[in-house]
This record gives C-alpha cells, structure tokens and sequence, in this order.
C-alpha cells in the first residue's frame, strides 16, 4: 500500500510497531506478534506469491523458508526506497473518527495526528484464541503462536504431546515433533475431519499444478476435488476421522508430512476434548490420555484493539466489508489484506492497494452504501458459501476470482467517477 | 528356518551372538550390527512383510516402526516356542566344510561343534562400505550404520552436514537432519540421480496399491514405471539430478518426506565428491562447501568372516547362488535372506526354509551343479537385468515372481527326488 500511495504521490505516515518490518515472517518479532516456529515454510509456492512489480529470487526453492520470505519483504522495501517512509518502534494505541470524518490517530509516543484516511493493516494471525474447557490441566501448554522450535522454552524431548486443531500450525508442528528422536508420543485431538492437501502433486507445486483448478468456481472445483481425492484417497485409511465436507469445502489444511507420519504412527489421533484432567485430558469417546504438554493449534480472533467503536468490532471473526475493505459508513477507512485468500496473503494488499490508491486521487468512486452492501452478501456467497460454519471460515476468498472481480469494480467506479466529475 | 526344521522334526541348533532375537531391527542390539536409528520404519507396508503362518497385530499402522517389528519378531519366537532352541551370547566365529563334507563348526565359547548341514543367516547390512577419497576431513564422520538420533552420540543440531547417498538410510537422515531445528545446512552427495518413490500412492501404500504392478515383469514394469512418473514427476524440477535409468530399474529409494524436504530448500543436492580438504569437501564440478559433520550413507558389504574358504567370500559384493541360497559344489550349505527382495526382507527366509527342509527330508532333491549354474544366470537375468550396475544391485530378486518359481522348483525337485527313490 505504501508503495502504491508513494507512485500515486499521496503523502503518507506509516506506523510500525516493531524495531522493523516483516510482521508475521519477522521470526523472534520483538512486537511478540509473529506467529513463525523456526521450520515454517510458506504453503504457497513461489510462483504464486510473488509481487507483480517485483520477482522472487531465481534461485529459492519452490516452498521458501520464512527467513527467505522475509528477505523477499526487505528487498522490496529496500529496492523501492520505502524503509524511509516507516516510523518503527511506534505502536498506534488509538483510532477515533471525528465528528468532522477525519481519523485522529494516538501513538506509543503519546503523539496524536490527523489523517483523512486511515489504513488498517495490522493482520489477523497473532490474537490467539484458546478454547475453554472445563477442569484443568497441569502441563505445559502453549497456543501455537507461541511455539518456536522442539527445544526451546520447552523441551518436548521424551514427553507425551497433543496436539489440538485441524489447520496448517497443527499439521506443520504435529508432524515436526512426533518424529522418534522427539515426543515420545504424540497425539492430534481434531473435533473434525479435515481434508490435507499435499505440497507437490504429480511431482508439480500442488497450486501451480492446479492452475486454473485451485481456483474453482463451479466445474473447476469439481475437478479440482476428483483430483484431490484421487491423489491424496481417504483420510479414514490413514485412521484420521473422515471430512464430513467435500474437499475445498473448508480451508484447506497443506502438508507434505502430516499423513505419512499418521500412516507410520508416529501420530496417534483423537477426537473432540470433552474435559481437561489434571496430568491428562478426557475425550467426548470416553477415553483418557496421559500427557505431559498440550500445544493449542486453535487458531487466531480477528481483533483491532485500536478501535473503541464497537460498529468496527468483529463478532465471531464475522466482519463484512465491501471488497474485503471497506464498510460502509467509514469510507475513507480501508482494511488491508483482512482476508485468508487462497492460495495466498503475501501478495494480496498489491491488489487491493489499486482501488484503495484510485480512490484517494478521484479516479475511482465507491458505490452507495446499500449497492455495497449488496455486493458484498453476494461475494460472500461465491467464496464462502460452500465452507461449512466455522470461526475460521469467515474470509475466505479465492484469489484470481477476487482480483478478476476487483479490476472490473476499479472500472466500474472509474465510470461512476468520470460521470461525478 | 528354525520353525520349519522344528515343523519337519529335524533336529539343530541356532547360534546368536546377541543376547536376544531381532538382528538388525533389535535397536541398539548389543553385538554392534543392527542398524537400525531411532526414527526408522520399515518402507514395506504390513500388507506385505507378514509371515504367512502369523498375522500381523491389527492396530498396526501401515509402516511400522523398528520397535513394532522387533516385537513381533518376538511375539512369533515365543508363539511358536522357538526361544529355548536359540543358544544366545554365542558367536560363530568360525566355519569351516571337512573332507567329508561335514560342517565344523566354533563358537566363542572356543567349544568346536560338527553339523551335516550349515545355515548361513548373518544378514548383510552390518559391515558398513565407506568409499575412499583423497585427502583428509577433520570434522566428524559417521557411517549410517552407526547413526542414531540427532542428538547422540553427537549433536547435529546447528551444525552443517552433508549426507552420501541415494539409498534409504540417505533419504531417511537426510530428512530427518534437514529440518531447521537440527541441522544449521544439510546437503546431500549424490554421484547419479535416482527415483525417490512416496510411501503413499493415490491414497493407499505404495507397495499395496501398486499389485500387481509392483511385482513388475514386462507389461507390468512398463505401467508401474508410468504410474510412477505420473506421481512423482521429475527429479529435476525439485533440483536433483536427472537418474539416467527408468523408475524400478534400480532398487527404489523410498521415502515420505525427502523431495518435499528438497522442494523446500531444506536438503541442497550436491554431486559426485573429487576429495576431502579438511573442514570441508572440493566436489567433481569444483564447488566447495565446509562441513562439520559427514554422515557416508554408503550402504554395505556382504561378508562372512567365518569362511576361510575363498569361494565363499564375495568378490564386489557379487556371490551367484542357486535360488540365492545354494552354492554347487557345496549343497550342504545354504545362504537365507542373502537377497534384497522387493517389497522386503523380513519374510523371505520363511519362503526360502521350504526348499532346504523338503531338502533335509530326503523330499526334494537339487538339479546337477551345471544345470544350477544355467538356471541362476537367467534367475540372475530375469531379477536383475534391467538395473543399472553397481555393488548395491547384486542380489535383488522380485519377491513375488521369486517365490512363484520357488514353488515350481520344489515341485520339480520333488519329482528328481522321487525318481531317486
């Protein structure tokens, strides 16, 4: 966004909490708001994260390690000439419209600015959500966003490990610490069935391979699933509980490890916690397992904990803009990158950055509140009316759709600013 | 073999060095010669490696672990009472064929025992191959035969390693000691390409999907081999090198986790070595890359270092024998497991014991030492003639067309031995 406000030249501050960039891909984030364990790799390939204005390294892998990505960001930054253009180590503590529409914003510094515009950009994966169960338990127990590697701060060598969740974390950090030479026994506790995608498929990057099927829409998602479920087969024959969706129906879980370490038994899973139990954990089947750690896999709230007005609130992760950005009432008030596309975020906020830019140099003009509420039920309709219910179902967007449809809505608010003019 | 000398009520004795059953697979076996690390499973699904006179348990996984192996090893011995008839703690350390054809036999004990017929069940993947180069390493160095953990005897974690090999026990550690939190850079030294195959294909083991194209003669290799393509792709799209043969004209690699673990920059591939230069290796296309550790994943020599008899060493790890058990000249002798049958190992002495018992009870009788020599050159062509030369394919039989001619060469040594009759 910066980068794009910088061509467009529209005068901007940029706030940043941490000593530098990188958010989430800043591994060890002194702002205590990355989620990455030492071993994560991004589930997207290469070919399908890089900035359209910039390529990715000729010579990284097809899967690249979070220190790479992370270099990635900082040569972007640094090819571009931004690094100047952010203030570090300056959290914004407040966000309140006037009366008058501009934002006043409150700094870590004590400072408050005007702006008349205001950009959201603080991500949705480091407000980690733990379910409450009754009874406690005496372990170690971290949430997921807090795991960094099998050694440190907790040791998980020789222990009894479970893990609870479905999604990528529980399926990258199961497979890592149920090896042999670690956990001593490691259990997955999963309330549902998930589809786990592969990383390769017939031996390509399972979404470059895919193209155009990754994205489905009708027809493609059939074929996408036929194929899916032809290569990866029953997740049942590996012992894992069996989906009660179709694959692609729920966001997908990648791993290239997690079901040959369930069909070697190195990972023993379970299902649904009905109650926390002192040195173990009660199951909803009834049975018991003794355990020494629990790591919660379960996921992240959506949250801006700069906002009092409870209108700009999330309720149950639900929280629905037009385009993914705007609500309506707050038009001069723009969430980036608040969305789990798929196949990938890295490069999401380039696209949206071109409406959002236009806007603000009157080339580009919203719809009227009630055309953007419709259009916003019906996009919710496309990207996530096939995902079962669930707090992490709730912004999902398929990614080339999203950005098809976003260029035609630039064009169709580039006629509706011509006609204003 | 011991259980059908037992069924046939031959009488013997079974010498074990070790001070308990399991040979390669009793982890950290006493006598030095199991090579098993701690993380190791079998590549052999259960649906292949059972014996046939004793189910494997059902909560098994698909790909046991050495320890599950190992105890069923036991769980057999003690099922059909086999333990006391083993003298444990007890070396062979010497065998040597009298004039008259009889067996003396030494033992550690310094005891000297005289048998009519001599068993020769010492396994061959104990007496580690470690390949020769100019100049010296001064980090440490390790054969995959002694490797263990990532932590003992010597910590990988951090450090930069470097694995030789293409085999199993290469993909294996090369996987393991790749993942961030342990090795600091791992490569792996590969002097030609090879095709690493999935444990899982289309859903169900590898080894159980692919009957019979598995077991692959003709027609059957040639689907097999495109089957395989499909799934895996091309070596050199994750960056290693292009084997010069087909899929199945080599013994498989297989391995669950390596090509992702390449795709991901974890493994780099590196060629041929040229010499060892201290705190590092020069490789054949001059590159260099300094290394703390080297781990020779160079697999293994066939030795019986209790012959004397030069006609009974192997010479380049090439010992022909009649149905990879009888050597002419020498018909009260007979090699068990002395092959590397595919899918497996672990039940094809079971197969072999029918012909030596039938033998021992005067109901099978041998064809004549010239017609044993025709027959094991076009056994030797049919199992082996399509794989490429090297010491590591000298005995590889298909296990299942292995035992169907077996079948057929009792039933026509039944008949030379009723002719004798």
């Amino acid at each position: 966004m910066a980068k794009r406000l910088r061509d467009y030249g529209i005068a901007y501050d940029c706030f940043e909490k941490s000593d530098n960039i990188g958010g989430n891909w800043y591994y060890k984030n002194p702002n205590g708001l990355s989620s990455c364990y030492q071993s994560l790799h991004i589930d997207t390939s290469k070919w399908r994260l890089a900035f359209e204005d910039y390529p990715v390294p000729e010579d990284w892998p097809d899967f690249p390690h979070h220190a790479q990505l992370l270099q990635y960001f900082h040569d972007y930054v640094d090819h571009f000439g931004l690094r100047d253009t952010i203030t570090f180590n300056t959290e914004v503590t407040r966000a309140k419209r006037r009366d008058d529409g501009d934002w006043e914003v409150t700094l870590s510094t004590g400072e408050t600015r005007t702006y008349q515009w205001l950009f959201v950009a603080n991500g949705h994966h480091w407000d980690a959500r733990t379910p409450v169960y009754p009874g406690e338990f005496n372990g170690y127990q971290v949430h997921s966003h807090h795991y960094r590697d099998p050694f440190e701060p907790y040791d998980f060598r020789g222990k009894r490990v479970m893990i609870v969740g479905a999604g990528n974390s529980a399926m990258d950090i199961s497979s890592e610490l149920s090896q042999r030479p670690l956990a001593e026994k490691l259990f997955i506790s999963m309330r549902r069935g998930v589809w786990v995608l592969p990383k390769y498929m017939n031996g390509v990057p399972a979404d470059k391979a895919s193209l155009p099927t990754w994205m489905p829409t009708g027809l493609g998602r059939k074929l996408a699933r036929k194929m899916i479920k032809k290569n990866i087969g029953n997740m049942e024959d590996y012992g894992l509980p069996k989906p009660d969706h179709e694959p692609l129906d729920g966001h997908p879980s990648v791993s290239g490890e997690f079901l040959t370490r369930v069909g070697c038994g190195d990972i023993t899973p379970k299902g649904a916690i009905e109650k926390l139990d002192g040195d173990g954990v009660v199951f909803t089947d009834g049975t018991r397992e003794k355990l020494d750690a629990i790591i919660w896999a379960t996921g992240y709230n959506v949250s801006f904990p700069f906002f009092d007005d409870p209108q700009l609130q999330p309720v149950e992760n639900k929280f629905p803009l037009f385009k993914r950005m705007v609500k309506p009432g707050y038009e001069n008030l723009f969430f980036l990158a608040l969305a789990q596309p798929l196949p990938t975020l890295v490069n999401f906020a380039e696209q949206q950055s071109k409406l959002c830019a236009a806007l603000i140099a009157g080339e580009y003009e919203l719809p009227p509140a009630s055309e953007m509420d419709e259009i916003t039920k019906a996009d919710e309709a496309f990207h996530t009316g096939h995902f079962y219910d669930a707090p992490r179902h709730t912004m999902q967007v398929d990614f080339n759709a999203y950005v098809k449809d976003l260029m035609k809505e630039i064009a169709r608010g580039q006629k509706r600013a011509r006609a204003m003019a």
